[in-house]
């Protein structure tokens, strides 16, 4: 088993290191402790609310013995911040193999490249793709329940959602998948596609095979990119959703988020918007409808989150759930519904 | 002046050869001719119905002397076809030089690099890309009137249209500019960003930086890729819109098809449809609105088109015109009407 150390360049906070937020809540056995000056003497719990007593140093030094590093921000650009840049060399300086998930790469860069090669470590670039393939429509095995997550902005917990509600799955004996489609998902499943590192030509392309490569499972838990109405980031996200060309959508929010993160002039839409544009634009490939909204409710007490949740199934009629505050039960359950709904699963007996 | 020959690889209908017509079109004192044993024997006027006696051949020695071949086909995907690998490696023998806007970069083809090297020729790969950053909606100068061309679907005249529009103003004295998005866009104006090729994280940044790099004109004519409902190109038309977010829409369709091209089991939807869903998207980023139609009516006789586009005036109460039959008038006026409705034009003293 590896031994990660995550890197957060002093970014130690979720919205920022969401990579390794999360490398810590689904790998947490692989991770000897995170590098960050700016929050040395933490443990990840007290930093993050999860991963127990792993430490957080200022120096290689102060961690545990590992024999990998691992980039834990997903800076907006995808390009590699100075200070990780010292943290880097220094961590191949101590023979440690480097995983990046940045648009940047970092196999590619010449002072890094060749500081591998002289201590005979491995960079992997985990965005880095070569999808040369449009999408096709055939093959496509109609048994199979694709459900797919959406949201409101970036960063509002999608992959969480199609995690949680995988394993959710599972644990009830269905034969369910996560789909993988950004640099952390990969990390955590072994597999998948950085969709927004893919030519725009060969997005829809790119998940259409992740499609054809999964669809042996009865459902699959598409993870979904961006929002259709990010002025950024909607080509990674209507590719993506007319490729896997799902059955089923849940949209993804966070409780008490006003505007486009990182762009604080641009006011998001309300649910029901999203909701319309999501179904009016999977719609055009395929019969689908939004099943259930996911609620990320990190930032608010308990009471007020289920206050906006039973507002919200009144308003929208659709079951609404926080997986890490409530289970995932009430969208499994919207799942199967819709399984049996479009004829891909049997009716209890 | 360069002396260019188009390869069409036997591929010469308007549909696959649509870079070699648009190069005669908008080119032709550069073009020496067409090799494509095929069509031997022909001349451009008589392939294509335009270019006069530009001569089409089945070996370079039967054309006249050039120093240029360009790749005269966009297949989807975009690879090289065998009979094209033949033809350029004989071209490079000949000591021409290559210009191809193929997905597949041909100065990255052991072969086709080596060989241009050994004959000391130049390789461009129009399609070639490193766009990397994302938008920001900041500096957008809101006296540049931006118009964008969209489309049902992919070939249906999206750049003829921005390109007539663009000269038409021009001759009535407007400071017009027509930015290019695709490879044949970019041969013809010599500048313009290869939108499809871009990562799907950087599509609406590399659009707006179009914007920000043009905006000193007066009207931008932002040419349109794909289609809001194509289930290959629906990232690449959506981040486009998103980035250049235009005042107005030019929506460009051909007279009489009915699927989506190449994919003969998908329907088109109605223009009622396309507008619709246009600006719904187009809305999510700045005001605006389809400001007229585009019609290609190149498979159809003038009295069959003259009858369809009496019909849709009336039906959608906009103009309605060939650019390539009518002339661009009509939409001219659209345009000024637009940019005097929002401000951006000043009216007629």
């Amino acid at each position: 088993m590896r031994r990660i150390i995550l890197l957060t360049g002093g970014h130690s906070d979720p919205g920022r290191a969401k990579t390794a937020v999360n490398l810590i809540r689904y790998q947490s056995a692989e991770i000897a402790g995170v590098l960050d000056k700016a929050h040395a003497g933490h443990t990840t719990q007290s930093l993050f609310g999860l991963g127990g007593p792993i430490p957080v140093a200022a120096t290689f030094d102060a961690l545990p013995p590992a024999d990998t590093v691992v980039i834990g921000i997903a800076p907006s650009g995808g390009q590699l911040p100075a200070t990780l840049r010292e943290q880097v060399l220094e961590a191949i300086s101590l023979g440690m193999n480097v995983i990046s998930g940045l648009h940047q790469f970092l196999s590619e860069d010449p002072e890094i490249a060749a500081h591998a090669a002289l201590h005979g470590v491995l960079i992997q670039d985990v965005r880095k793709t070569v999808e040369r393939d449009v999408a096709n429509r055939f093959g496509i095995n109609e048994h199979c329940l694709r459900i797919h997550t959406v949201g409101q902005d970036c960063n509002v917990g999608k992959m969480v959602v199609s995690v949680e509600i995988t394993n959710a799955l599972q644990e009830r004996g269905h034969d369910a998948q996560f789909v993988a489609t950004g640099q952390t998902g990969i990390m955590i499943q072994g597999s998948g596609c950085p969709i927004d590192a893919v030519a725009s030509d060969f997005v829809s392309g790119a998940a259409e095979k992740l499609v054809l490569a999964n669809q042996q499972h009865s459902i699959l838990l598409i993870e979904g990119q961006g929002s259709i109405a990010h002025p950024r980031y909607s080509a990674v996200t209507l590719g993506l959703l007319h490729g896997c060309a799902p059955d089923g959508l849940i949209l993804c929010y966070e409780m008490g988020r006003k505007h486009v993160a990182g762009m604080q002039g641009i006011a998001l839409k309300s649910l029901c918007e999203y909701r319309s544009l999501y179904e009016t634009m999977a719609n055009l490939m395929h019969p689908c409808r939004v099943i259930g909204i996911a609620m990320n409710s990190r930032q608010h007490p308990l009471d007020e989150a289920e206050a906006e949740r039973q507002r919200l199934k009144d308003q929208l009629g659709l079951p609404v759930c926080d997986v890490l505050r409530h289970g995932a039960h009430d969208l499994v359950q919207a799942v199967l519904l819709r399984g049996r709904e479009v004829g891909k699963i049997r009716p209890p007996v």
